[in-house]
């Protein structure tokens, strides 16, 4: 018979404890988590500690590429790597609904498990909330990452100057072309580009002159990259003939008439670089599997507020944040 | 007109930066989190680091004596207490129905705030996801917090020996009760026992002797004395006549058919001390507003396993763990 969630697994008792130990400590065991404390205490070795938290709702939980567990791991990983943190640990909160099956449940922890080897990061806390059926949708996860950063590392939009250069790791809108592909139900050949790009962060700080990086996800390159010129109150000017999109990604956006620009990864990131270093940070991108397709799409500019896109027949256009709902439920 | 939120709110573009500024910087605003960066770092000044991670799904969201803001931050602050650490940070992830008042939310952040200064610990780092209407429930939240842990102290089961005190620090099941009986539409006059206990585990901890301490949440008093007696591989053998338990309290549960012992605080501790300093411990909590109502309510025993309770005819019975779901959504 299959096995299912009851409210019971959510109740604090004897099933939580079943639930506990034989999926999440199974999957996830070390000697801090199996402790099975409500909180758990570790030895930091730098002062300066980085913390990001994001809860993930992704659907479907499964798609081309990856699933709600891998994306709850990579995601906050990559939020702590393009802050310049090392990612140490983890916390997981799964909210899951009541009906969910057992198995389902157990194919998340063993992906979350491979995805938690692969940063080399561990879980040390977690938590278990189960609700009623039709109080929620499968399996929501929430992780929060803790890093350390260096002593001496300042990566701040304080210091980007007029001219420094927009780094883009690879190509843009795999992951959002493919959810709404899966949602359409239109068969691709292509999969979402999740990644943990902490390795990639690692190689570019090495090399020096990095001002800030972003992780390219919910809003697209084009909502990021208008934080980001916000944020250093200067503009940013891009060249579309640069910006890497496959093809097959391209038709799928025009299918649904959606834009690329606009679209989620969760394997990408941008970074703005000074000058001098811009080349050498490329080079040391491309040496990395993450940063093959990396390539320069546009400087900071000090005379323009916002976006500007220099479109492939020369015409230049204000591009602004993402509004409007686009694609609900995307990570 | 009423305000709602909308999949737009989620999808990372101007409504979700509308959202955050109108609504959680408002209420939590501090130089780390007006960052808005997808990560905040801070500085730690003490090796020994403890997090601690909760997803509340408490219904309703409003009950005599807190509400699910009030409660995300005191249920983690209350963890990370008992677990002898200093909370400092916090981080909080909102999953948000769509369709859910935008006042609504207003009233969860502002009940937040007030607890977050109660607690003196700040938001540095947050997250809003929406789900579509009927795909949760209302409001979901995950805070997760850090805190900083002496050098010195020593919390471990493994310190605890036979002969030790199991100290509580009040009347049990308020919170489990008013939960019940705001679902079954039965009017009480008493409240949640909702509150941070930083301040009282601080005070027990100055006096010394503290083997372990833990809240007394999901499962109520008898599902943590078992964990407890588990963890030590010792017994704990506790007084009926001695928990305190309010008369209307105990009303309650019959009307319900419940046990108080199986029924959640959120603003109680058990602690297992040491008979040489048991006492003064004691002693310590009635001077503080939290503990004024603290008893010896047993002791640990060498040649028991689990939880024997002696009832006030005399009899000695086993208490197991919550089995069964009792009361979803406590928390």
């Amino acid at each position: 018979m299959t096995q299912r969630i009851t409210l019971a697994h959510g109740a604090g008792g004897t099933k939580t404890e079943e639930l506990i130990r034989g999926v999440f400590l199974d999957a996830f065991g070390n000697p801090v988590l199996n402790e099975l404390a409500d909180q758990a205490t570790v030895v930091v070795e730098r002062k300066r500690v980085s913390v990001s938290t994001d809860s993930y709702v992704v659907w479907p939980l499964f798609f081309p590429g990856g699933d709600i567990g891998k994306l709850s791991v990579y995601g906050t990983v990559n939020d702590l790597s393009v802050g310049g943190a090392i990612p140490l640990y983890m916390s997981a909160s799964f909210i899951i609904e009541e009906g969910t099956e057992l198995s389902l449940l157990e194919r998340i922890a063993r992906s979350m498990r491979d995805a938690l080897r692969e940063c080399n990061v561990s879980i040390i806390t977690a938590d278990t909330k189960v609700v009623e059926r039709g109080k929620a949708d499968g399996v929501f996860i929430n992780t929060t990452g803790v890093g350390v950063v260096d002593e001496c590392l300042e990566l701040s939009a304080r210091n980007i100057e007029e001219g420094d250069v927009v780094l883009l790791s690879g190509s843009i809108a795999e992951h959002g072309a493919v959810i709404l592909a899966r949602r359409a139900d239109i068969e691709v050949s292509f999969k979402s580009d999740c990644a943990p790009l902490h390795g990639l962060t690692s190689v570019m700080l090495d090399v020096g002159g990095v001002r800030l990086m972003r992780d390219v996800t919910r809003g697209g390159l084009a909502t990021i990259l208008n934080e980001l010129a916000d944020a250093c109150g200067k503009g940013i000017i891009i060249e579309e003939a640069l910006i890497p999109v496959r093809e097959e990604v391209r038709g799928v956006c025009e299918i649904l008439g959606v834009d690329p620009l606009y679209l989620a990864c969760e394997g990408r990131l941008v970074a703005i670089v000074s000058p001098e270093t811009a080349d050498m940070v490329l080079h040391a991108m491309h040496r990395h599997p993450l940063g093959e397709g990396a390539v320069a799409v546009g400087r900071v500019t000090a005379d323009r507020n916002g976006v500007v896109l220099k479109t492939t027949i020369g015409v230049e256009r204000i591009v602004g944040r993402l509004s409007g709902e686009n694609l609900p439920r995307i990570c």
